[in-house]
């Protein structure tokens, strides 16, 4: 496993398996960034929309793990003492998507963490490639969650182009050995997956949720902003959310007016469907790779199973 | 090369090299088709909406060549005559995108042709494999030209899986060798690429058009119907065109109510556009891929470097 397993990426974040688990909000807790780590891969935690104390309950869960805390950078922005408060806790990475991450860069830097950029366009890559991003993260609109319009089998070799010797991780739409072999030769270095952990027994999205995202197909994920609306995230417009359809996307997805019109209403049926799992009214934050996710299982099985798996694809074409 | 290039794939086809160039309509004639395969991939001419003149003199410009047809399934239904015109002329492979494959199966199957089926969705892979496709292209979104919503990298293991024993080949976002390698670890057996043979010398995209392609970025592909409402072209909302934005899409892409309103002067200027180049008007159409195509070239320089660079990313990883 020398090629994969001996990278710049891999050395500079202790890896052993190229395979990183994405920050999903509310999500990913300091258990399973712990054990995507102990598996070998690398885990983050999800900074999110900048919940002070909840990141500090899943730092204290996450102990002297070697994890990451990634953070929305625009939401940054409203939460000036949050990077600082995390760079305090050690966290072996900062990982920034959704954002300029010029003003945050020389911060991190001082610190002496890696700083990963998360980019949704080439243009996007080159610019957070020269205000210091160390390691790039090429997310294709496959992935669950927030993300951009392009797919990731162009994007990943384009960046890649684009930023020279600046190692580049694939994301969105990966979920097996198949995908974790293709990114590797795209070249990128290694991947980062959302929608596989989301189903982890370690993931805090809702038991409900998890079932749901098990028995799903990848045709039925949408993109939209119904879900921020109703949630009342301003998120800028370049970047929409990827989740399976339900009742109340295929309801009200084509009247935002209404929505605006009722959202204390709809917020409040939200958060009670969150608390009790209905996901025919909350998103199941998954991405288009959902097909290939097909049980809930410890973290460490995923990550072991994806990089063996990997290594069998390649071994195979070895006779090529 | 013996895994890339001795599978049920590339027997049907006759193939030495897994890499088709797509059936565009208008642009990939019997030239470049008979060049893609000469070179030891599989070429198909694109029989596009239906002319037939034009599809005659291209069969004849193949010769014996040993290449295919591609036509969109659903503009087949006004051209009763078309496909058995087509058959007559004895094609090695008939391709069928965007409908259902059910009413033309039968003729094909009976004419002992290998039936193609391009599909965009798992749903339709299942379809199309009930009703007797013998090789199906998953389509995904990346790709220049129609297409559906799902992206490349998901979309092909998942195809993979619901297909059973048949030969899937993966198409969108695909233009180089990493491309090719990344979508035989994803399960394919080869890749369908359009848009590097757009730039192709023996394409019959305007030599203008080509030279915009070649120049052109990724992040400014756009997915949209402007173009087809232009041309006149009633296309099922489920498949929309990748193009290059311009200048043309920029103004009157959110506005197809002003565009239908004028639809006889749009039209004649989009004519006028397409003849002389002019792709400030005129859709260059070609997908996300694009960053990746930086000059014009003979169509057997493509076919050879692809697999060239192919096999060397699949070399490195023998160490893996």
């Amino acid at each position: 496993m020398t090629v994969i397993c001996d990278t710049a990426l891999t050395q500079m974040l202790g890896m052993t398996r190229p395979i990183m688990s994405a920050p999903m909000a509310g999500v990913s807790g300091g258990a399973l960034a712990a054990a995507v780590s102990s598996a070998g891969g690398f885990g983050l935690i999800g900074g999110g929309y900048g919940d002070r104390a909840w990141l500090s309950r899943q730092l204290d869960i996450a102990q002297d793990s070697r994890i990451g805390v990634g953070f929305i950078t625009w939401a940054l922005a409203a939460n000036a003492d949050l990077l600082p408060m995390t760079i305090e806790r050690k966290p072996k990475a900062i990982f920034l998507s959704f954002g300029d991450i010029g003003p945050y860069a020389p911060l991190i830097h001082r610190a002496g963490v890696p700083l990963i950029a998360q980019v949704q366009t080439v243009s996007a890559a080159k610019d957070a490639a020269a205000k210091g991003a160390q390691i790039i993260v090429a997310q294709g609109s496959e992935a669950g969650g927030h993300g951009g319009a392009r797919g990731t089998m162009a994007l990943v070799p384009a960046v890649v182009d684009a930023v020279g010797d600046i190692p580049v991780i694939a994301a969105g739409g990966i979920a097996d050995g198949r995908g974790l072999a293709a990114a590797l030769m795209l070249g990128a270095q290694g991947v980062l997956c959302g929608t596989v952990f989301y189903a982890a027994h370690e993931s805090l999205a809702h038991t409900r949720a998890k079932d749901v995202a098990t028995k799903a197909l990848g045709d039925h994920t949408v993109r939209g902003s119904l879900f921020d609306s109703v949630r009342g995230h301003d998120w800028p417009e370049q970047w929409q959310l990827r989740s399976l359809e339900n009742e109340l996307y295929r309801n009200w997805a084509r009247d935002p007016e209404s929505v605006k019109a009722q959202s204390a209403d709809f917020r409040s049926r939200y958060a009670d469907a969150e608390a009790s799992g209905d996901a025919s009214i909350m998103a199941v934050i998954v991405g288009e790779a959902i097909d290939l996710v097909l049980q809930i299982e410890p973290a460490s099985d995923i990550v072991e199973r994806m990089a063996t798996q990997a290594a069998a694809r390649l071994r195979l074409f070895t006779r090529a």
